[in-house]
């Protein structure tokens, strides 16, 4: 196994901001988990990174649900009697309950209201709501606006339409030296919402931008997908290959002040949970731990129990437990670039964990090598290699049995990750440590394309689901 | 797998003041390991439940140890010189050392106490002492009483009888669904004490008849036993059928005030134990769990080496902490309804674990299902199915992989049992649970009667032991 | 198996003592990895127990290590123009770096300072240092030493010779019941330092010397071999062997005034382990429990991957935590009798546990067997047999079910090992107790002599090492 460096020339501060850019140009679009929004925001992210969409086709059987209708918006409004418009879509696209029917008429107040949606404990701010799965319309507004209707006659229009057409996602798969994969996911069916939904967009876009320019051990499969809908889907779609996902990561609400947190894998403790665990551990920074619930984001699909991936989710401050969360005050004040970069930079860590791990046996187990003769260990008056701890190579040495990984090794000794890799490096140029047989093996010489033929239908019937947009091009 | 409500119509306060004067009518009796006094208690159960008297002969072998023989008392009496009665059986039962030997003569002062017993910390308790397998005989007394008696002859009458008789238990099963059982146990040979005796087995009493008039999912078998040489006696006569046995409590000193303490069985993870201690966790009071220790009640004899039953112990105030303990002072002021009350409360609520308890699997593993198609999801503005709680249905989807009953989802989740088992009826009802095979298989249609055939001997020579009193009857 | 008593007749006091004169009596020696010192050492400790010394020859492979140049010294000195002796080894071994080649010549103060080594904050200190596998030269003195040295040439003498000779090492192999052995190794490399080396060979010794005495169910096997090399050379000579240990210690560093660390050996849950840490916890005084790790003393070779044989340490203050290690400090005055001692009663009591610890099996598991008609349970007024548990016998009845030894129903139980041990003699006297049928087998009738065939040659070429010294005596 090869060195492997996904930090390799990356710029934290200067990707934060990028970052930032981007998330400021997707900000005004009105997404949702299908439709052009959607459509729009994946496009503006393949000006980044090597995107293939998908088109899934309403009515699609997907496990136990289907593809719903595709919902576009081009206008919605509340005129009063004087022809005002009192609510505006045009102002923010949360004024609309997502997934609106289409609407036009006057009502009264009272009939109007019946149809409002406020937050009292926050008067200045405008909720989030949407409808999904029931026919239904309505208008989202801060109370100081609904304080100030008056009883007349309003005028709605919700110019909207609910029809058969597709379900929009976004793939962007990077091959590595082993057909095994990393799994990385987002959503991005929230419309002006920033660190719900446009911080883990971003997060996830310039990961793979800086990765498609590296070689590395794994594969990398980036998801843009809407929630929920969007996840089960793709998995419906890609059952027979998810065996190859080793290690998956859900990223969202990265961008916040708060510190992060990472939610295990419902296997609790899979590689990804100790590589992420360990990172944020030597980090310096405060952090916390918690355990899988089936509460969340798309790791609630991820690991359900048939799907049971070693998928977990990095966030900062967990959604619903701020209270700008699912409302307009989730702005572009609400996320920062330095934040964003230091989210960026514990994922190049993990990766670096992950992509580094590996278990090693000991070729000399029967007491110590002699490290003196190899020029490996203090001399009177001298150091030691330069970069490389000596307990580091007495820890490799002793619990490389076949047993132990360099992160379970890391763990047990207290010491970075990156100390353990750099003392297994030395054992290994000296012919101390040998890597153990039966580790993943590298993508066959003929499988030069994607391991997962994303694109192709699986029995679902002609034109189940149909590539759009870009066909898949490394740019490396 | 039906619901089943063990709680269904108890009263717990009107239950506890039944209990109480349960043990008010039992208090003056003279019980003991074996005679009428013991026989006389459990008649006074028959007047509530359905209890089948076994009488076993003097001499029975049961493991390692002989049934002794049986010990009756008439009266009892020291005399002084002027003929008045200085200690008194007929004021109190405790005042014989339980299991004396007839005894009828004139002593000095320093020959009588040579066989008398006082607690000279507590100068106006009587102590409560016994010697079953000493053949040898005392009286026990306030320290206040022995300081009062002078230097002179005094008479002494001890009017017992020590004979070939029988050892007698008593033994109530409910059949229910299952030929699994639930075992409940309680000793029954102390005279006049009323938390450590009396009242659990006013609590046993009082769950069998309240039990009595439920259809449950397991069969309860209710023993009411002398401590130690009863419990042998029955397991030893039992032994074929033990398997049956599934969990179990030993039911002891639930009367005072000190809060609910739950020892272990030696298993120390069984599900009775796990269930109590959710249920005791959840019961917003405090309490205290214990590990098995091999000292105790008849835990020690059900959770023996060879035995090893998932029995466990439920008491308030253990025994030996507590100054009040076999002494006088262990009073019908010593134990309280309310406290037998909770106590019956609490014993219901570890039997609604028990019966609802099971594995079921996800008939739709990969990822959630649409709960929302099926009603049983908020919608905007609307609340979930009335009394079924949403993290609840996500939950019993989540860990329903056949690995997981319903005990372990609330442990792991932190909600209550009942959230857990309303989600999972929810999920049923929707086809979205299905029970796991392999579980307990119900009574075959022919096995009408009690699974265990109490009552028949067991290849130890006929006779070796015969029901007496009620012959079986269910009162519903 | 019979009570085996590895504490009989000894006097810890008077032991304490004797050991701390034989340290004063090594004291003065200059020892090394090899060489006259390291022979006249083991020779001394022969004077005390049957000690057989051992010479393997230079240039022996030893796994990845070669047994190095045996090196001697004669004298040493730093002279000033004067002619006066400004640094001498007739003061001090010390003051060479140990492993000096041979040098003669003059040299400015500059060209000496290369070569000298002191300890400025401990300006009075000489400091103590090797050169073992990089031919070098040098001397070590105090800081105020050095700051005398004026500008000047100065006579640098080492009368040392580096040549092909052999390495040696002692060994003391008592026979006990079983041929399984109990391994004991302490380093004996260093020359005038007191609790880092000698105070382990004091101990060693005097453990030999007391257990040579006694009937033991162990065999024991006490090395006196230099550090690292010393322990490769032993475990390369003797591999085919090692199955036979099945606990082991490493004593050093014993005599100090701070509180014993006990350091686990890298199995982490060993027999050793749990019994230290028996010991230690009921000792009344404090003391460490360390986890193993891959630095320190020869448990690094003991529990290398390939050997990881159930070997801890036991020692007082860890090396390099305190500022005398490594330092002429370590002398006469840093260690302490009582020190010693009651490290020596310590390993006398940690060999209590190993040598009586057992698995029995309850003979009467169904229910408790009737102690009282044995005489092994209170009676009214009684006390149990003298000094005899009743708990205890309660645990070990309860546990004995072939999947707890003695040691561990100890643990389980809180109770010393100690008060199970004589409960289970107990119950062996009764027949309730019967030993588990596959323990350690004895020696063979036929295997009179050590179960290691020391002093053979190992196909590793004619004379790959021969034994000198006292050849094998038992002084019983």
């Amino acid at each position: 196994m090869n060195q492997s460096n996904p930090s390799k020339g990356a710029d934290p501060t200067s990707i934060g901001q990028a970052m930032y850019r981007l998330i400021e140009d997707l900000y005004p679009i009105c997404r949702s988990i299908t439709g052009n929004g959607l459509r729009e925001t994946l496009r503006s992210v393949q000006g980044q990174i090597p995107l293939e969409l998908h088109e899934v086709p309403t009515g699609t059987k997907v496990f136990d649900w289907t593809v719903p209708k595709e919902w576009n918006i081009r206008d919605a409004y509340v005129k009063n009697s004087r022809g005002e418009r009192v609510i505006d879509f045009q102002e923010s696209n949360l004024h609309v309950v997502n997934y609106s029917v289409p609407v036009r008429g006057r009502v009264s107040l009272a009939e109007l209201k019946e149809h409002l949606f406020t937050l009292p404990g926050h008067p200045d701010w405008v909720p989030y709501r949407t409808s999904y799965y029931k026919e239904d319309w309505g208008f989202c507004l801060s109370q100081r606006q609904l304080d100030s209707l008056n009883e007349s006659e309003y005028e709605v229009v919700i110019d909207s339409s609910l029809e058969s057409g597709h379900l929009t996602y976004g793939e962007c798969y990077l091959p590595g030296e082993l057909t095994d994969e990393i799994l990385i996911s987002c959503h991005c069916c929230h419309p002006s919402l920033c660190n719900d939904n446009l911080s883990g967009i971003a997060l996830a876009t310039f990961l793979a931008k800086h990765l498609a320019g590296l070689s590395l051990r794994y594969s990398y499969r980036f998801l843009f997908i809407p929630g929920t809908i969007g996840a089960i889907t793709w998995l419906a779609l890609n059952e027979e290959e998810l065996h190859r996902i080793k290690h998956g990561l859900v990223l969202t609400g990265l961008g916040d002040a708060g510190k992060l947190h990472y939610k295990r894998s419902r296997r609790g403790n899979a590689v990804v949970d100790v590589a992420v665990a360990h990172v944020l551990k030597h980090s310096g920074r405060d952090f916390e731990l918690m355990d899988f619930t089936p509460y969340g984001y798309d790791e609630r699909q991820f690991c359900s129990p048939g799907i049971n991936l070693a998928v977990g989710r990095l966030s900062r401050t967990p959604h619903g437990t701020f209270p700008e969360y699912h409302t307009s005050a989730d702005n572009l004040d609400f996320v920062h670039p330095e934040r964003l970069a230091e989210a960026f930079a514990t994922c190049l860590e993990v990766l670096s964990v992950l992509e580094n791990n590996a278990t090693y046996l000991n070729t000399n187990p029967k007491c110590e090598p002699q490290l003196g003769k190899r020029g490996l260990y203090r001399r009177v008056g001298g150091p030691a290699d330069a970069g490389v701890s000596e307990m580091a190579l007495l820890w490799v040495l002793n619990l490389s049995d076949g047993a132990h990984s360099l992160l379970d090794i890391a763990e047990r000794s207290g010491l970075r990750f990156d100390a353990v890799r750099k003392a297994c490096e030395a054992l290994r140029e000296h012919g101390l440590l040998e890597q153990r047989g039966d580790e993943s093996s590298p993508v066959a010489a003929t499988a030069a394309g994607p391991a997962i033929k994303v694109g192709a239908s699986r029995g679902r019937g002609p034109g189940a689901h149909r590539a759009t947009g870009s066909t898949w091009k490394r740019d490396r």
